[in-house]
């Protein structure tokens, strides 16, 4: 909202409008989590030929969404995506726009959204985008440590069980040429046992050695990055005009493919709870 | 949310955080109004070059993507927008997501982000687009029509009286070679009246002859339009493949740039209200 | 809040715990309406020997409750009850306590279950009271008229379909020596009409001729009524201190036991929807 | 709610007004606090002629009627009360109708306020009391244990503050003379340490030998407690109908007036944070 110049305008009678709008300030102290999925991705999927069961085009080009979204929102400390969604976390104590809800989420979705749409064609060549997608989201607060802990663990649980299940159901179609039905029906009731059995002894596949991309999602963590820009720099008369190479640090949203459930995780990274990065 | 396929899957014991997603559907039978608003627009026109005081190519962008949301979603009867703001007005009995103000107002602010990506060549042919831009939104109830139609008038005068300041605020700095603080200080403490007198005299500009699009914004209403198509149609054997013109009347968003303030625009289109298009 | 001065404390370190307050403010230009219902009113009325189906002085304490929330708190326009419960209609634009929803449900409910045990004795002069009863509240939006007239038949016709009952059952046990499982058992299944029939064939009881406040419930609305009072009046020297009846018109809560679901009652009463009593 | 059968009855065509309800459960794992304040307590102490700057009579009834809140209602793990005003905490983990802030908050406004009149005469011999009051109540999460004790030392904190000035006001007035104008004046810009030494040098009062109760306000916690009865017991048929003194413990909410700002309380009762008594 900045087309307007700062002064103070006249009000209309209709001002009283105003007051309809309901404050949806988030309890304060809380974890503040804004999870977005793609609407309708399945469609979105098959219009823009997505290799199953994983796309690493799609999940790359979502990850740099949120890259994104890590960078111009404030106070995002982690985020984590799998599949066609993706969860952003605030930091407790973050006052961004007052903690308001419609604002973290409205803010994530867009910011998702159009670099979506910005950055597609760097990640599908050849590939054109056929329309504009969309995403929603939700605002979840967590009030401890433990229960955003216990939130991120539910994504990755989720991320494991949906992908143990693709990898074999497509191996079922693609290499045995079972239709989605029979594949289906193969699987129904089996535990995850059985669906690494099938993979290991039908098709030679050991789940383990499927990409981590694939079996644990991708986390979003800051980072201390040296980057390496060639640049004009103004020195003294004599070198005047020259281009250099400068290397400086900078704190970038790095992925990483781990795990997120034991506690390796946050021993090594104990600023994200703490929220002193 | 469909990469997932229909099946059951198992549930992982963290489950629980699930409960912790507070229900937020809106108070049945109230209009539900989601406000969009450019995100550090200010900046984003100054880097995008937009013409000052209005860019009409801007303008007709915001216009499409509120058409493509207005297509893409449901239960949307009437938006209207100016400058860098859209309001979208769902049915009072809209059951669209169970009401959920989360997802209304997500979906808009995506569906509209991606879009102003996705066209954005369409409208600024010489300009590229330089980063993905951000927009926050909000929901807001309003339980009877009088309370929304005073919603849709403050957005319109809020139109007028900011549209007046900026035309001669730039008038003064394009024409009389006035620096902002000058026009600033110039403007201040002047009424509507001054403004139209100082446009007049000064620059022989009446100000009822701007465009219509600058001073009223611009109002999407649901209208039936005849579509004319070049497609391959299935035909009797002799004349197989053959191309033909197809009208089809299809019911589309039409931008209409009149006032919403009086009774008659909503004389015209009482459908709107009774929610009965 | 008022065993404190008006002066401005000192603050501890500790105030900023406020800001974990949520705002509850109903939405404007709805009707406001609190619901109580009385916590364990089954056992409640078994300790205190009420009698089935009906204890007209339960009623009628329930109702001077009522009478005084009315009284006591602000801008309520009518209230319902029938059973152990009672709802209060506060109107549209009331600004009370600025429209938070909390003010309003523990104010009503407070104010309702002291009174419940002030007026006791007047009520049940033998019957004396064991135990201090609970109430629960909760406050529920009403956008339009309509809402809020169905609202309140939604109420009376729940008092009508409980009431039928009830009379059957308490007949069948009291006249005819059913336990109470065998007259669920004979009632299980049958209709309006049934009941009606049983009543009336086997117990000789018209229903219609029941009281009204039992059948229909209680409608608290606000009417002129002439105060005959003997007071004390301050006169010319030579009749001093004599002691004189006063006449003097005031607005109270009247119970009336009519229909609130069709159109007659809103007819006769016009002011309780447009607010201007 | 309990004046109805538990059987299945008729719906009308009204039953769609339930959907208006909003849901307001609690968000999971935050502590719940309720706290009560006295309606125009101002007004209601003077006209029952409350001692000042303290009543004891009135403070012990408070306590009573908290100490019932706690009996006749779940999960309520400490309570804190000074002045007119009460806060009830209930257990991070409480799922009391699954934790509806309406059904919270209504339940101890109601129980509290029929009990201050039901047992008001146990502590008000020769007061009678004039009229029913009103308490207002609301509902505050706080997501972690230290922001609940900061809620309550900000509490206690406050009851500090308030008796402090209390004492020295009403001390000016009653001692000195002064009228309560005058008082206040006195009173403006002195810190805590001159209000001390006022009292010490004007009225001989060493502040911190006031009572406890008046200084620090009273906390209820549970605490096992002999019980001894008197009671008819059935025994051997020799010694029939005798009657008996017999002692059971039980766990009551028992007074205590004691520092909560520091950690000794909270070293001391450790089952109240960990939910475990």
């Amino acid at each position: 909202r900045c087309l307007r110049l700062g002064v103070t305008m006249a009000k209309s009678k209709f001002e009283y409008v105003r007051d309809f709008e309901a404050d949806d300030t988030c309890l304060p102290h809380c974890w503040v989590v804004v999870r977005l999925d793609g609407r309708n991705f399945h469609r979105f999927a098959e219009k823009h030929n997505f290799a199953k069961p994983n796309d690493s085009r799609a999940l790359q080009l979502m990850t740099k969404c949120a890259q994104t979204v890590m960078e111009e929102l404030e106070d995002i400390v982690i985020a984590y995506g799998q599949s066609d969604e993706y969860s952003f976390v605030f930091r407790r104590k973050s006052n961004w726009f007052k903690r308001r809800a419609s604002k973290f989420m409205t803010l994530v979705a867009s910011q998702f959204a159009s670099s979506y749409v910005f950055y597609w064609r760097d990640y599908f060549e050849d590939q054109p985008l056929l329309y504009p997608p969309g995403f929603d989201g939700r605002v979840v607060l967590y009030p401890s440590n433990q229960t955003l802990k216990d939130y991120l663990s539910w994504r990755q649980a989720d991320c494991h069980i949906n992908n143990l299940y693709n990898t074999v159901f497509w191996a079922l179609i693609q290499q045995s040429g079972l239709t989605p039905v029979q594949a289906q029906e193969r699987l129904k009731g089996t535990l995850a046992g059985d669906k690494n059995e099938i993979l290991f002894s039908q098709f030679h596949i050991n789940y383990n050695d499927e990409p981590q991309m694939y079996r644990k999602g991708t986390v979003l963590v800051w980072q201390k990055v040296d980057e390496v820009r060639t640049q004009e720099v103004r020195l003294p008369a004599e070198m005047e005009g020259e281009k250099m190479t400068v290397t400086r640090t900078r704190t970038r949203p790095v992925p990483l493919y781990c795990d997120l459930i034991g506690d390796a995780f946050w021993k090594e990274h104990p600023d994200i709870l703490t929220g002193e990065n």
